[in-house]
């Protein structure tokens, strides 16, 4: 079930989805973030993290200095942000990437969990190592300020 | 491969595996701290963060205030530690637990990767939210220091 998810999920970071998140998440996903304890609860909110969580770990690699681009379905393409392994069993998916925030290293992983319809009921990020959580904590702020105003 | 792997480290976390970390971890393996960037190499410094870890995740549980064994094989049944799910495939597993720490929640995940041996070659750690990436990092300096000793 959650291979077709995870299937979709890298059409959307992609650009390829056409319904987007919308399409993906539950109405009663959660999303848990790597800094903040209290779970954000509801597809609204959760869409806000993940825009937010795609413009900030999606920044432009070194190699690539010309490119700035941060849209959403850019990030596999254009930035430092990859994903490096994947483990699924069940209706659990669990996606380790890497990306640098601020010239600082970020090991992560994507912990996505979806129901019988294959919809995201639950989104959860993990990162190391400390300065990396750091480097997110002051990114987010950024983005969701960006995005909320 | 993994599977039985993970059977023998639920045995060594319940003090039940006779050959002990000894025979479960690969002569190179590799430990990635949540807090510290710097991979750790080899079996015997990653015994050392492995033990440290156990002692530092394993804060006897408010329900059971009289208890303090912080020894390796009570964790699930005495601490506040307890693993939660379980994701595998292939040589991977993650396993997430949750635990208290100075009355910190603590959400993490167990990365552990295998050889065709079953040998454990890799050992990756990551915990959210901040608040706990910052008291495992003040349990484990002190625990370290006093396991080095």
């Amino acid at each position: 079930m959650i291979e077709t998810t995870i299937q979709n999920w890298h059409k959307y970071v992609r650009g390829d989805l056409p319904g987007g998140l919308d399409q993906l998440l539950h109405d009663d996903v959660v999303f848990y973030s790597p800094v903040v304890f209290t779970p954000q609860k509801g597809k609204a909110i959760t869409s806000l993290y993940l825009q937010a969580a795609a413009g900030t770990l999606n920044e432009p690699s070194q190699e690539d200095p010309g490119v700035s681009d941060t849209a959403v379905g850019s990030s596999e393409q254009t930035g430092s942000f990859r994903y490096v392994s994947e483990v699924m069993s069940g209706n659990t998916a669990v996606l380790e990437f890497e990306t640098t925030i601020d010239g600082k290293y970020v090991d992560g992983i994507d912990m996505i969990t979806c129901d019988q319809d294959g919809k995201i009921i639950e989104f959860k990020v993990m990162v190391r190592p400390l300065q990396a959580v750091h480097a997110i904590h002051q990114a987010m702020q950024k983005m969701l300020e960006q995005l909320g105003s």
